[in-house]
């Protein structure tokens, strides 16, 4: 394929405020632990004003993803709206000195939301909790989907996080239609085990349509198939989906297709932050399946870059990714 | 002594925008290795342009030092300007999630500079070299300082970057004729070789007329003094100040008093990103010193919370500094 992108990714564009803090904190602020809750800019500010010091840095599932493509070499894009305010700056900063493409147009200065931002709670275990106010990025729309971009791709790569908001259905079926058309793949992530309930209907008329490649974790598939039987979930995804990768934290990743299927184990490492592995396994499968790795080597690289991120703060690659990837003889 | 602030400090507030660069980049870019160059807004941009991914973190020397002395449960107050933007409100709240008081009029929104940031290139070495656009923070007037709050100070802080600005020397004169009448003590470190070149003739005078301790490496000291020889710049500022306390690097700190002198050793560490050592040596410092530990064990203590400072990135503490001082029986 010689198409301008291998990867276009649309997603909630939001920078990470990520901060230290013990179980009791979290009991207090009514903050349920290792999963995502939406909050609204009152209590965006009230918890800002209870959390530790912090640190910010680029944010946003998807957007994690392609920076992990960039970071990697691949030919890459962005979807996602700031506000032309300092954070949104920041964010569109990062993803563009990563050498993704991102053109996204801003939300004006007058709008009363700001620039998205999540507030990752991370305790001693490493485990994050994340609270996020939405602001601007809720307001993606159709309008801001570029048909011509999303042809241009040979993978689109749909953040379930970003059904949540106004007209972000009809964003996600014009990038479908635009990118099938033009003879596209269609990814997509379920975020988040509650983001599968808040949008089941959706995502199974969506897997069922249109879904060429499905990324989960364990409890996201769990509850997409309303099973506690993981393998019975794993099956009838991959019975629907053509390809299926799902994470399960360090048991490693499966990875299901056309009647196969294979094990990539997790890599030992420290857990400082696990912001972002789902995110950054999914950015190096998609490289190298776009780079045409098998499925196998695909869910290894996966693990590989996990690895990485989980070893750090932040959701973004600090080490290089490749380099991780030839010392263990895979690419 | 009851004061209600053990330090107050006064400084450039300041957001560092943390990256990672090689050799080359400061080459091509004109930055000096190791060092602080002063910026304006459009050079800024230009630079942001040009960097790679960065992250965000509340910086600024002093405020790094009082950050230190809050974390270590001191009691302690800063002054300098940001903005009434987004940046300005990370920075307010970094320093008071860590326990300190700062109440310095906000910039108003309307003004064209922005709340100051500091690019710090680390390269692969764990140097850092600085390129700072100070915005709002060079604004800070006789008039943001508060006789009333120097005056509950047993000992004022003073950064000699904020040496850099206008009617900053009124302030600095302004905040040490109160806290001096109100029987408190005045500390200033040199900050940078160049900017001692920039005011020796000012930071001289007020060495001899007011500085009670003098915070410094051993590159500004040698500034200072204009001399190769550090024995002789070490000597003569011994001579001049109560209490020297000079940074040498891998080679510790040494202390000097009243006829007396003291080596610390520096902790081995690998280092990460040298950025704050030299704050967070003077906070150890300043807070074991208002606690009553003699002059040998601040030297150590503030060692120890440099050693933790270069071992991440960022110029805060994220370890907990008083179990690292008990662990090596120092508190």
């Amino acid at each position: 394929m010689s198409k301008t992108f291998q990867v276009v990714g649309i997603g909630n564009a939001m920078v990470d405020v990520l901060s230290h803090c013990d179980e009791t904190f979290l009991a207090e602020h009514g903050i349920e632990k290792g999963i995502m809750q939406l909050i609204d800019m009152d209590h965006a500010r009230h918890l800002y004003d209870r959390i530790g010091p912090a640190q910010e840095i680029s944010g946003g599932s998807a957007a994690n993803t392609i920076a992990g493509i960039a970071h990697l070499g691949g030919r890459t894009a962005y979807v996602g709206k700031v506000k032309d305010d300092q954070l949104g700056a920041i964010f569109a900063h990062d993803l563009r000195a990563q050498g993704a493409q991102y053109d996204t147009p801003r939300a004006p200065a007058g709008m009363q939301e700001e620039t998205g931002r999540c507030f990752v709670l991370v305790t001693p275990d490493g485990e994050r909790s994340m609270n996020t106010y939405l602001g601007v990025t809720e307001f993606l729309r159709p309008s801001d989907i570029d048909e011509a971009l999303m042809a241009q791709a040979e993978w689109i790569y749909l953040e379930g996080y970003r059904f949540d908001g106004e007209e972000s259905h009809e964003a996600f079926a014009k990038a479908i239609s635009a990118a099938k058309a033009a003879g596209g793949k269609v990814a997509l992530t379920l975020s988040d085990p509650f983001c599968v309930e808040r949008h089941r209907d959706a995502f199974r008329r969506m897997i069922r349509e249109d879904v060429d490649l499905l990324f989960a974790n364990r409890a996201e598939i769990l509850s997409m198939y309303e099973t506690q039987d993981f393998g019975e979930a794993l099956s009838r995804a991959a019975a629907e989906i053509e390809i299926v990768a799902c994470t399960e934290s360090e048991h490693g990743a499966h990875v299901l297709s056309q009647g196969q299927r294979w094990h990539a184990p997790a890599l030992p490492t420290r857990v400082v932050d696990a912001t972002g592995a789902g995110d950054l396994f999914a950015g190096a499968f998609l490289w190298a399946l776009c780079e045409g790795y098998d499925l196998p080597s695909c869910g290894r690289m996966g693990c590989a870059a996990a690895s990485e991120i989980i070893s750090h703060i932040g959701a973004r690659p600090e080490a290089d990714l490749r380099q991780l990837f030839a010392a263990r003889g895979l690419v």
